[in-house]
């Protein structure tokens, strides 16, 4: 038998003592332990217990702090800072969430600058905390420079996810979290595993021109999504995560990061009280009117609205648990009896 | 001779004779042909001159109030709204700037919501508008139904433009402004007027596979652009301008608009300001960061900013001015003297 199966307490849990074991503090143990139940409960394999051992590398890096402790701040009204200290970006998350919401509730819309994360996971947690809230969140983050800007042959932008979230009365909200590149720098790296060429359009070559073998793509660099267009919300990224919050480029995080693939910089979330903006304060006729656009979206054969698939996931798991590679499971165990 | 030589203020002057002449209130008639008058120097034929005949013709649409005056109010600290009064989206966006921008200066955040807006220009001005106040500046809004969402066979979404702006000091913001499809309907009507075939990934065919007949195109959908990703963004847009603004989807829109192709909506702005959120008073240094990612973009041959090409017309008719179709020319001269 190559795989194990567990219940989501049990993903938890295993999370949670591997990384507690190895030297996170109980506050942010739990919170990774937290994201990473919720990628495994969606069946986001590369966002669940897979990401533990990239946690604990990430801990040879003397400049992380496992115990650290976030600090907020307000800058203005509508504006929260959290100060992540160098520790991992959840904790943060979590901490800033119930101050975002409230700032929001109040001023209508507002936004939290996170900065000194180590970044690793996906964005559609904290979008999604927004709009359990009843709100409409926005997130952006920086990455390592994997990606060339349009017309370019070169490295320079991260993977840029830019994550959104609608909350729907009822159900989950609609939310999307995408990179601002074609693909994954995973998805080309399970190409190399598998000695498959990538698709035309993912990728260039250390040459600058356009390839279809993954060692000369992971040598260069990928593309952004729908040309310059995705190229934009690329640099739009960048720059929302980077200097807007007072952060470094994917660029700059390549220049401080030594070679543990654990992104230190900024993120931006942005949360804003639909019920305000359309001047009711009962939200159910605002709530209909989004539903209607749903239906029309999905009266059509072969469309999906964005995390459909995470949803039936989560559906499954939330009963049966999920299995975990036995490989992946000892790993793990192992990690809990070392310190 | 098939074009005339006009100055950046005779473009205007044209502008705003034509729309008074035809109807117009001064204020209505002054906010559009500023637009016309930006598209024209930035080079932007198809938000130019050549916008007018459809603003008059939209005039034949009982519903528009030609002498609207967009009534403003504070739904929260950080949220306003403007009733545009069904007129045109211009003098809306012009009357509702100068709050927007007081609003995210205290609040550090602030947004708009724009309701009942005929809207046929673009998105640049507003977002510029936005950046010239050393603001970061976010629009979005809703258009005619023509877009088929990923996966799906019908037109349902608009091209849904999506526009950002980042101040630059002592020089032109960096601006971006990009409809959700690969392209827009003008090009593919272009296409059909030169009897040339559109290329592969533009549009599908009212069958609902794709196609590279122009005519079929038009019967059928534009494409997103990046496939799912860009459908995402256009179903975000549809959301922000409709839903949670309390207005109206592109399909909606449709079924109101008598066949003038001016879509009567919504819009959002969303304005930042940068310093709040870096901490600082002193934005010189947080400007000095974004321009070393400048650099760095511009070092790679063949890569451009975004509206570099605007930014560049622009030099050139801000002294030498610009040269208008005479038909155009002649039509436009033609509603001066009508009544």
């Amino acid at each position: 038998m190559d795989s194990v199966a567990l219940s989501l307490e049990q993903v938890y849990t295993l999370a949670f003592e591997s990384l507690k074991t190895q030297g996170l503090s109980v506050n942010q143990a739990d919170a990774i332990a937290e994201t990473v139940m919720q990628a495994e409960r969606d069946e986001c394999a590369a966002h669940g217990l897979f990401r533990i051992p990239f946690y604990v590398k990430a801990l040879g890096n003397r400049n992380i702090d496992p115990a650290a402790e976030p600090a907020l701040s307000r800058l203005a009204p509508g504006i929260l800072r959290m100060d992540a200290k160098f520790g991992f970006a959840p904790y943060a998350l979590k901490s800033g969430m119930p101050l975002l919401i409230e700032a929001a509730r109040t001023q209508g819309i507002a936004a939290l600058c996170v900065n000194n994360a180590y970044h690793i996971a996906s964005l559609w947690p904290e979008v999604e905390a927004i709009a359990s809230a009843d709100l409409v969140g926005f997130a952006f983050t920086n990455a390592l420079p994997v990606v060339a800007p349009a017309g370019g042959t070169k490295p320079l932008f991260g993977t840029n996810p830019m994550a959104f979230a609608w909350p729907r009365k009822g159900t989950q909200p609609l939310v999307f979290d995408q990179a601002s590149s074609v693909v994954s720098l995973g998805d080309v790296r399970i190409h190399k595993r598998d000695g498959k060429p990538i698709p035309k359009g993912w990728a260039i070559g250390p040459n600058g021109r356009a390839t279809t073998d993954p060692v000369a793509a992971l040598d260069g660099a990928l593309l952004p999504f729908g040309g310059h267009k995705g190229s934009s919300i690329a640099l739009m990224v960048e720059l929302l995560a980077g200097a807007l919050v007072g952060d470094l480029f994917s660029y700059e995080v390549a220049a401080r990061e030594p070679g543990t693939r654990a992104p230190c910089g900024g993120e931006l979330l942005i949360a804003i009280d639909p019920g305000i903006c359309a001047g009711t304060q009962d939200r159910s006729s605002q709530d209909a009117h989004a539903e209607e656009l749903f239906a029309k979206v999905l009266e059509q054969d072969g469309v999906r609205l964005p995390s459909e698939r995470r949803y039936l996931a989560r559906e499954r798991t939330m009963i049966d648990g999920v299995t975990v590679p036995t490989k992946l499971f000892e790993t793990l165990q192992s990690y809990t009896r070392t310190s």
